[in-house]
């Protein structure tokens, strides 16, 4: 079952403690797209400029990718972000963001698309997270992300697509944002009240937790040395997860938890390298094998 | 199998954002004790003033922990700590520590303390940690708690404290302390290198994590809305481990994971209530019930 996606793509510009790396390929759609890949196809909505590399396309596109979504605007410039992380490899500051292209983003989704049941809203505008939804009528499952930015200057907004949404997915420090307590626990079940059918917080290095009606669980993340980039994670989850939903045509409890887990292989794989670098190396039988660790890892 | 735990007992003063509390029974071998009494026998060495109120020795005995280890110094005061937790019910800031008693605490076990198989060394000074070691030669698990200061002021003596253990367990900001690295994988890896054949990493509501020469993993907290008083969390989950080990009399790899899994669920109900009050409406059955939920919550 096809999987449609619509987000940011960008060209990233990343700085740890141990190395700086230009012009990666980067994005919360892209990032989102490519974990995907691994368990469905994949139907990419977004917006790049006229300095965009065709090889980032066709890097995509052989993922099985479809970029048919994907709009150059041929007098602009593509979305730039540059970060700095921290030694702790968790928290970082934002050097510098160009929005260019993106910024006038209005996503209008090619007819074969509208046909989407699997339907993730990357992080953007509410208001265009909403219009991208009436795009989508037939749709069974849709899931958005958001960030600080709308839950401080677009709070109406945001409130009115929650009620449209099956899920939210978001970080810690927004999901105590958005609902004003510390305890995630609090948070999740708040959140849970204001439309969504399903709540995930993501907490970084520490995993992730689900909230619906009637269940509560945290996955932690899978413990890996090897944390080179943490860009993306977040999305890389996010398309894990909602991946193998796609796949699965499913969504009922237990899919949903297999789907955190997968979620959470494929975010500890693309932390691994600086942007999808790490992500080209693996096949699904790594997710895979993994998985096996994963599951014994939390099997007692 | 009794347990033996040589650590503080004192009385805390704690105010959190919603409540403060006074005189409340704290330190962190009564922490630990209370919850490994759910598992085994326990033996408490510890020292108070005479200003110790004698209803708390006879709550310690009334869970079957023998509190012939308690010495009492008639002309001296118990160890008290006072401490303010912030918003995040994480962090906290220490107001004010009067050591008393316990600053000139010389453990002497009693005789028949000496045979113990299962030993706890709560946080304390090293040398002193390893005097106790001394005096039970035919242990077969000593596990350590250590701390910030004794990274920075006892470096050599922890050193070698480290090489006698068997286990050490110790939060997440001592263990990037203690190795200089701001990656917890990499941290567990490098403590284990300094002697101890496992490695536990408590991250407060984030779970914990283990290391040893053949595998690492990491356990979840359980989640719980109702935090009310975090003080001595990490005290319980060593206490409810080392309770489950010594009830079984056995620490291979597979134990020792479920053991983890029980440290987790009564640090879980001791936050649940200031001081020990939570801990003493439950009952080993409740722990049962809270395992049950939390096997589900991992499996998938």
């Amino acid at each position: 079952m096809p999987l449609l996606v619509v987000g940011s793509v960008a060209i990233d510009n990343v700085e740890t403690p141990h190395e700086r790396r230009d012009d990666l390929l980067g994005g919360s759609a892209t990032h989102f797209s490519y974990a995907a890949s691994f368990f469905t196809g994949v139907r990419l909505v977004g917006v790049v400029g006229a300095d965009w590399p065709a090889k980032h396309t066709e890097l995509l596109k052989s993922r099985g990718i479809d970029t048919t979504g994907l709009s150059v605007v041929g007098d602009g410039k593509t979305f730039t972000w540059t970060g700095r992380y921290h030694d702790n490899m968790n928290d970082r500051d934002t050097v510098a963001v160009e929005l260019n292209v993106f910024g006038e983003f209005n996503p209008v989704l090619p007819e074969d698309y509208r046909q989407a049941k699997y339907v993730f809203l990357a992080n953007g505008v509410p208001t265009v997270q909403m219009d991208v939804l009436s795009q989508v009528p037939g749709r069974r499952l849709a899931v958005a992300d958001t960030m600080d930015l709308w839950i401080n200057t677009a709070r109406e907004d945001l409130d009115r697509l929650l009620n449209q949404l099956d899920g939210l997915v978001l970080n810690d420090s927004e999901a105590k944002l958005l609902t004003g307590t510390e305890n995630l626990v609090v948070a999740g079940r708040q959140i849970l009240e204001m439309g969504p059918k399903f709540v995930i917080i993501k907490k970084g290095e520490h995993g992730a937790m689900f909230f619906s009606e009637h269940e509560t669980y945290v996955m932690p993340a899978f413990p890996t040395e090897n944390v080179v980039d943490p860009t993306g994670a977040g999305d890389s989850f996010a398309g894990g997860m909602m991946g193998y939903l796609s796949e699965q045509d499913d969504f009922d409890s237990a899919t949903l938890k297999t789907a955190m887990a997968y979620g959470t292989l494929t975010a500890s794989f693309n932390v691994e390298g600086f942007g999808l670098e790490r992500m080209q190396k693996i096949t699904r039988e790594d997710i895979e094998r993994r998985m096996q660790d994963y599951r014994r890892m939390l099997s007692f």
